[in-house]
């Protein structure tokens, strides 16, 4: 990896590290300013604390990520939606290489709600969104800056949930949220439609 | 999330923030001793350096990672394999429970190739393996350790690589791969196969 330049290792990290999920990232400046964007270096690491991570990336051919680390650095807050098939088109239109100070929600027309815990709204059709603080932000590059941060709220839409048995918690319905994760290259996406089930299998194995 | 628990935050995040990529990973203690583990809290964060995640939970119903977080903390040194569908089952069957000290790779038959620049062998049948160090480990909470792995070395199967044109060097056949993703539950995966693309916009928009 040490004899490539970053644009040909991100080439072959973008072709070969898939399905990924896709964060859908909102933030709001001081001054209201509210910027909106998709990240696919992103998952889960853990749930004590419930964190997540972005690997955001400034000045790259097929993602600017630096307005959203911006605002990140100045609030230390942002919501993360979960993006369905459905909000696929409004998902990709925020993937614009838009100036600064342009409104991605308004130019996409994406409708919000505001938050309980923090100041960034969230996107009002989204499956699942996520409220979320900075827990750490780790300046890993030139133009790489890895943000984890602390889930404080979650909301689900209640159409995704099925009621459980008496005394017990909803259950979540995940395959009717139709989430996509990003594929290979600048522009390919994965249905979560073909899926199977591997039992996970229990110590100690049966005798041969 | 402050009123959960955190096994309850744990299903929310499994069963919404999918599809998550799966990180194989094999490690090597300084005593030679081999450990095999799947995790899918796992991502790619940017190319300069070349950074990935791993997060790691101990003592955890679905998958202890106690053996890889503390074989990483011993040497620094783990590959990550990514995982197609012809090696499921075998990658199914190292997220067994088995105790300290059983070799996973021996158990699932699965053979491996020296790395190049780091001690823990590489799976063979991967189409895909990073050789990666320690970039940096975060203590994130009482069970949980966040890896930052720094990509030092790259291998992809020859059958996936398609010879680029004069001059050009060759593409990865991504599809052909099938790699498959982790979905929700406790052993829910996705293939490859539905995808699709969008385009991503340029700016300025045509006018309406």
């Amino acid at each position: 990896m040490a004899d490539l330049t970053p644009s040909e290792r991100y080439r072959l990290i973008v072709n070969t590290v898939t399905p990924r999920p896709i964060a859908w990232v909102v933030t709001q400046g001081k001054d209201g300013t509210r910027n909106c964007a998709p990240f696919s270096f992103f998952n889960a690491l853990g749930d004590d604390p419930p964190l997540i991570v972005l690997g955001l990336m400034a000045n790259h051919a097929t993602g600017d990520a630096k307005d959203t680390a911006r605002l990140i650095r100045e609030t230390g807050e942002f919501t993360i939606a979960l993006v369905g098939e459905a909000d696929g088109e409004a998902m990709n239109l925020t993937a614009i290489d838009a100036p600064p100070g342009i409104d991605e929600l308004e130019l996409a027309r994406i409708a919000t709600l505001p938050s309980l815990l923090i100041t960034p709204p969230r996107i009002a059709s989204a499956p699942v969104s996520f409220e979320c603080r900075t827990w750490q932000i780790i300046d890993a590059g030139p133009r790489s800056t890895v943000v984890l941060g602390e889930i404080v709220a979650m909301h689900i839409d209640d159409a995704f949930l099925i009621p459980g048995a008496a005394g017990r918690p909803p259950r979540i319905d995940t395959p009717a949220m139709k989430l996509i994760g990003r594929q290979h290259g600048a522009g390919m996406y994965v249905r979560n439609s073909d899926s199977f089930e591997m039992k996970r299998v229990s110590w100690p194995l049966p005798d041969d």
